[in-house]
């Protein structure tokens, strides 16, 4: 399926789950929608943390079109599963969130992990939330985001499981895509990230962890979610964690 | 000299000329001041234009400090040279801008090409307007930027003649500082990108072109004052052209 064929599925509703290893090559992307009243603070946060937040393309004020990341693509119905944040908590999950669009809104697309997955797999590196057919684990961690304007919070990382030998490669491959978080943050040491149960995430699914593997985690997309939580805008529009566009980029253009 | 006893030269107003060449391994800036009302339109235009207005810093409003990059650093009064831009109208220069600060103001700090030119020296590549002790030579282009809100226009370059033989090694270093442009976007054919003559810059000054040397083109952070000149917000600060801050980032942290 291409991802204009996809996005067309998710528009119907017809897909509603996690797309992690769907539309291998093309890259997936995060999304916060906010106030034009709240962009520019946004923006610049981003900016300020290109880790966990790496801009891929920032709509038009109003406007549920892209146009570096496909041109055919409905912002309010493309993506699997969204969420609503009302000073800061959680609404409720949307499978299209055209009811609550409006004229002030402004997209913010944002790389992701799952764009490297495929990378990784293809150097021999098993993925294990794709192995068990479940969302990848996501994490709060302590690490302090560096602020702007009104925006605050701590970073969000995703965490493969992989095998000690393979971690090098690992870092070797993500490294060269900083577009979608680049190399991992922190390899084998969750308590010094504040993480302290591996087997219960804050968002997404457990995974096992075998013997001989060790957590790798990466800066993640949910990250301003995270922010959105800390910080409390009256309004925010996000993807449900797990449930990305896909887009039109190859992630071979994503490789610097 | 350091970074911050050079800034101190030009805060006192000794020092009021380029900077091309000064203070090496440590990285140049240009400027754009605006009011916060035209912050988000060009935070977005300079996303959209990472070649010509790669950002390094953008500073709280109505600040006159620095964090990222020298902590001793007071923007209104730290470049050799400025400019004020009255409804996109150069309406003249100053070697401070400390009378016309206000508290609606942002500065965004961005890279410059002078970062990369004595690791262009370090690999045997002679810098002729260093040589020649003039400022560089700086061209309008051609080349659409891609708009963002109010903010549009066209790129501006800056030239450097090279020889045939080192222009591979020239791509090379310069390629791995996208911090500071990056690589060239035109080698050898200026008419391709609209300069007709290249012994009348548009800014700066003209360099000798010698047997055998191609002029390479890079984007340049003047880029900025032919948008505001091209948009026409009401007010903006900006450098002059070559009189740049010397900050306190070393060069090899642009390398990637």
């Amino acid at each position: 399926m291409t991802p204009a064929e996809f996005r067309h599925t998710t528009r119907t509703n017809t897909f509603q789950s996690p797309t992690a290893g769907l539309c291998p090559g093309f890259a997936q992307a995060n999304l916060i929608v906010l106030p034009k009243k709240d962009a520019y603070d946004f923006l610049l946060f981003a900016l300020r943390n290109p880790k966990p937040i790496p801009l891929l393309e920032v709509s038009e004020m109003g406007s549920r079109q892209l146009n570096k990341l496909g041109l055919d693509t409905d912002i309010a119905s493309d993506f699997p599963k969204y969420r609503i944040y009302r000073d800061g908590v959680l609404a409720s999950e949307y499978l299209d969130v055209e009811d609550y669009w409006r004229d002030d809104l402004v997209s913010f697309l944002i790389g992701c992990s799952f764009s490297f997955e495929d990378m990784l797999m293809d150097a021999g590196i098993e993925i294990r939330h794709i192995t068990e057919k479940v969302n990848v684990p996501m994490f709060n961690t302590n690490i302090l985001l560096n602020p702007a304007g009104k925006f605050k919070g701590n970073m969000v990382v995703s965490m493969r499981p992989i095998k000690g030998e393979q971690i090098p490669e690992a870092v070797r491959v993500t490294n060269r895509v900083p577009g979608v978080h680049g190399a991992p943050i922190q390899i084998g040491d969750p308590a010094a990230i504040g993480i302290t149960d591996l087997m219960h995430p804050d968002f997404g699914d457990a995974v096992t962890i075998k013997e001989g593997e060790i957590p790798v985690f990466w800066a993640c997309g949910v990250t301003p979610q995270a922010a959105v939580m800390a910080t409390k805008p009256d309004f925010a529009i996000t993807h449900a964690p797990g449930h990305m566009l896909i887009t039109d980029l190859p992630n071979k253009e994503l490789i610097v």
